[in-house]
């Protein structure tokens, strides 16, 4: 069975170039006019290749292929549909094509799985109102439909209560989930690997942190009178920057919003107020990071430091089994590979709290991702695709 | 001749407390309706105690008293009515009311000076949109009347060109300018001196600084693969501030303005933009400290720092024979003081540049102003106006 790279390369521009701006940025939002228009052509590419399609209540698109013992619970492969602002051609998109030309390579070998396939594109699962990976935790059971927030957003896209309801899956009607995704990071692509095998995704926990110190006037406040907030957040910057490098790999924080208060020319910084974002695959040694960071902050003179936590997102892991066949998929074929934590969100991180979950990167060039300049060599989009094809097959037969 | 603290204090709310808001703040802003009302008070009690009061193009008010010889120039003694959007009762007031203070005292003792005085209160001397400082500028005729930004500037005011024209004076027509002020530092309330003898204010050289890095995935990028322009900027403060110490007194920077692009919580900072101030009353004191800035910027690695020159307004000095008056007047009187520069401008920094100018200091609780909780202990506005009238009656006999 041989992936077609022809018609892989067409229908990922076909699908995803669905809102393609003058700038070449792809914006294709939740819910926007620009992902029914996508949705729609998925659907029709999904039903030429004999899929039986459904969309659920939350703007999920399900293309089911029968089982020789259609009986048995699915195994699901897919990605998502949706786009930030100004993206990418294949964030997401990739995930979801790959999905149905491994369709068009069994129908091609008029191959049957024993378990069912379904490919999926989920909704909403970059950054929107009701939160990241909204289609796949709708589907997983995890977004509780009595939230008291959701009713109003959920209106605004013309949905209601019971569409979240209907839209939730029996987790035991599926075997197991499959996500091909580009890297996002440059690790791969840095590294010259083809392949990354991802053994979870990161846990996400933030702080907000505020330094205070005493607004004075630029001039007249000698050195050593001064109680500068913006120089305090700035050392305490090299701290966290300093703790993060000691952690090693996957650990990574960043602080990517400062503000300064008042913020003029001629005024000492009174205030400073920022973000702190911390990923790791072991949510411990988030914890052991923070308690660093608090510990050699108080070394810094004068300023008053304060770090309010947030929120935190546990880590996930993926399923040990289909790590495992992931490897001895790209053993077998001569690729290399390295396994890797995913330090962004997915759809497989909902599904991996449930069902065995397993996840395939390709190299993403320069490291670009959620921009126009979002880019893959069409020989990793082939080799990811072979991958992920290997690797239902063999769940299909052996897990 | 002795200063009457009542009638002092009175004068000082009774002209300065126009503008006063319910927060407590004064906002008595240049041209304004309250600077209006604040002039007309002040021209009243001027007329009350015998000056005759004109009022120039520009809206600067003079007071004259005459003087045994009043062919003689003139001393000149005042400071501005003007304050910033919520300040205080000191800043500018203090100098004016105490020049009106010793009329009276002078009026009470029958004692008429050799050379005529003039009470003075300058307009728009805080920050405005013809630049700060701007009535004593153009009464120097430091401001080009002819500028091709200042009409309509004017205009919004209801003034034209013509007005500035008429409000230059003859600087010959000036014997010396002397103006009390609080420090609006910390550095004479800290040491508990109540007296600073003015020798200069500070040149102020500013430059726009920009820090490059790699906006990128704050999850999905390394540590050791990351390019981010916030922790270059970071270290940056850090080279400031640890030079700006190095220098000594009266050195000072302050890094006021920083602005994070993109600023979102889960994207690595890409570009930081920052102000630097920097004070010195030695332009090439000023110039070595950037130096060395630039030369240990270039240790930072992988950003791209960019330092852009802004603009330069250089130190000037004081008079050092009326310096050397106001050290022998304290010394006369037992007052403890220290020869300090002036870290912000000032009305006197125009006249010092043509007439003979001294300017003395009082103390700044906790080194506030420009907010409300500005003050100075009575004792001590009562010790710098007696300093001033001392100061005066010497130049009056002796310079």
């Amino acid at each position: 069975m041989k992936i077609n790279e022809k018609r892989l390369l067409e229908n990922i521009e076909n699908v995803g170039s669905i809102g393609r701006e003058a700038d070449n940025g792809i914006t294709r939002l939740a819910y926007s006019k620009e992902y029914k228009e996508a949705s729609n052509i998925l659907k029709e590419l999904m039903e030429a290749s004999g899929l039986e399609v459904h969309i659920d209540g939350v703007g999920n698109i399900f293309g089911r292929r029968k089982g020789l013992q259609d009986d048995l619970p699915s195994i699901m492969v897919g990605s998502h549909l949706d786009t930030v602002k100004g993206g990418g051609l294949y964030d997401g998109n990739l995930g979801v094509n790959a999905a149905l030309e491994i369709i068009n390579v069994l129908n091609e070998s008029n191959y049957i799985t024993k378990h069912p396939i379904e490919v999926v594109a989920f909704n909403a699962e970059e950054g929107n109102e009701m939160g990241g990976t909204f289609g796949s935790r709708v589907m997983s059971g995890l977004q509780d439909p009595n939230a008291s927030w959701l009713d109003e957003k959920l209106l605004k896209y013309g949905m209601v209560k019971q569409d979240v309801k209907n839209s939730v899956r029996d987790m035991k009607t599926i075997k197991a989930f499959l996500e091909l995704h580009i890297e996002q990071g440059g690790s791969l692509y840095a590294k010259g690997l083809p392949i990354g095998v991802v053994n979870g995704i990161v846990g996400i926990t933030r702080y907000n942190i505020v330094v205070t110190g005493e607004t004075n006037h630029a001039g007249t406040t000698p050195m050593g009178l001064r109680i500068d907030a913006l120089t305090g957040a700035a050392k305490l910057i090299g701290i966290i920057d300093s703790v993060s490098r000691s952690m090693g790999d996957p650990f990574v924080s960043t602080v990517g919003v400062l503000e300064v208060f008042p913020c003029f020319v001629n005024v000492i910084p009174g205030r400073v107020e920022m973000s702190l974002d911390m990923r790791d695959l072991d949510q411990s040694r988030i914890e052991c990071a923070i308690k660093q960071i608090e510990l050699l902050s108080k070394g810094i003179e004068n300023v008053g430091i304060n770090l309010k936590f947030d929120i935190s997102k546990p880590p996930v892991k993926t399923d040990k089994n289909i790590v495992g066949i992931i490897e001895k998929v790209c053993q077998n074929k001569g690729l290399e590979y390295q396994v890797m934590p995913s330090g962004a969100g997915h759809d497989a991180k909902a599904t991996a709290e449930f069902i065995p979950t397993g996840m395939i990167f390709v190299p993403s060039i320069y490291g670009k991702s959620h921009c126009k300049e979002e880019d893959t060599e069409p020989i990793d989009l082939v080799r990811g695709t072979e991958v992920l094809l290997d690797t239902l097959m063999e769940i299909d037969k052996n897990l």
